[in-house]
C-alpha cells in the first residue's frame, strides 16, 4: 500500500472537517448557538443507532447510520439550505459538491461514498427512507425544546411543518404520528407565530 | 411498543446534545475556534469508515463506527479531560457518567451501550484499539495544520506528544508510521515551542 492512498485519505478528511463550520437553522436544545452540520449528522447516528426499531421496514443499521454520516458532506460545497426556502438549484449544487468532494478519495471509496449518498438522496430504499425521516424528525424535537425559536424566526405554521416533513411517515409512521403529538403540543403552548 | 420506551429514548437523545457544549483543547482544521465532542466524535466515524484498511488487524468496521460515535458521551457530565493532564479521578468521574447516562435508555439499549463503551476503555479488542489509535491520530493532523496552535498553548513537546500517543502503533502500525512523520515535520517547521 503506498502512502499515496493514505495521503488521499487524509485530504479528502481534512477537507470535511469544513463541515463543522456550516451552521444550520435549528438551535442546539439548550437554545445557545445555532448547530452545525458536523454535529448534527452526529446526532443523526445516535438516532438510527437508538431508534431503529421504529422503522416501517426492517433495515441494515449500519447502513443507514454510514449514511447519516455522510449526507450532509456535499454542503462543505453547496451550504445548508433550509427545508422551508426555495430549493431551486439545490440538487445541482450538491451534486457538484458530490464530485468534488468524494472525488477527493481513492477511486473506490469514491463509488462507495457516492453510491451511499446516491442512494440517501432517491429515497428507494427502506435505509434511505428512514434516514431521511431522522433527518427530518429531529429538528422538530429542538424546535420544541427552545420555545419553537427556529420556527418563529422564520414564520413558519404549523401547517407548513406538517406538510412539508409527511415524507417522515414514508421512513417511520410511528415517528411521524410522533411528529404530530409534537406539533399539537407546539400549538397549544403557542409556540407558533400567529398568523 | 409503548410510547414510554421511545420517549426513553428521546430523553437519552435530547440529554446526550449537551456533548455538542463540550469544548476540546484541539482547534478546527481552520483554526476559527476550539472543536466540541459531538463534531470530533462525527469526524472520527468518518475515519473508521475510511481509514479501517490500514489497521493491524481485521475489523469489524460497523462496530468501530459505533464506538466511537458513543465514547465521548459520558463526557455530558465528566468534561473533557486533556490527554497531558493529570488524568486522576478520570476513570471514576466517566464511570458514574456512563451510570447515570446510558441508563436514560431502555435497559436492553442500555446494556448495549455501556457493554460497547466498557470495551473502548478496556483496549482488549481490535475494534478498541483501533478506535483508540483514531482518537489518538486525528489531534496529530488538527494541531500540524494549525501550526501546532494547540500544542503551543500548552507548551507540549515532540517528546510528550509521541510517548503519550504511541498506543496508535497497537491499533496501526501505518497511521503510527504517519504520526512519526508528522511530527518530525512539526519540529521541522518549529512548530512546537522551544523548551
Amino acid at each position: 500500500m503506498s502512502m499515496d492512498r493514505l495521503e488521499r485519505q487524509l485530504r479528502f478528511i481534512l477537507e470535511i472537517d469544513k463541515l463543522k463550520s456550516v451552521y444550520r437553522r435549528t438551535y442546539l436544545v439548550d437554545g445557545t448557538r445555532r448547530e452545525n452540520s458536523a454535529e448534527h449528522s452526529w446526532h443523526l447516528a445516535l438516532l438510527a443507532m437508538i431508534l431503529s426499531e421504529h422503522a416501517n421496514q426492517p433495515l441494515d443499521v449500519a447502513k443507514v447510520v454510514k449514511m447519516v454520516l455522510i449526507h450532509d458532506i456535499v454542503e462543505v460545497d453547496a451550504g445548508d439550505t433550509y427545508i422551508y426556502d426555495d430549493q431551486g438549484g439545490k440538487a445541482e449544487r450538491e451534486r457538484l459538491a458530490a464530485d468534488r468532494l468524494f472525488g477527493l478519495l481513492p477511486i473506490d471509496q469514491a463509488r462507495e461514498f457516492r453510491t451511499l449518498w446516491d442512494e440517501f438522496e432517491s429515497g428507494t430504499t427502506a435505509e434511505a427512507r428512514f434516514a431521511s425521516a431522522l433527518d427530518r424528525f429531529i429538528p422538530q424535537l429542538h424546535n420544541y425544546h427552545t420555545q419553537g425559536r427556529s420556527w418563529k424566526e422564520h414564520g413558519i405554521t404549523p401547517e407548513r411543518v406538517l406538510s412539508r416533513n409527511v415524507e417522515i411517515a414514508d421512513g417511520s409512521a410511528k415517528l411521524w404520528e410522533w411528529t404530530q403529538i409534537i406539533i399539537e403540543r407546539a400549538v397549544a403552548e403557542g409556540l407558533f407565530t400567529k398568523s
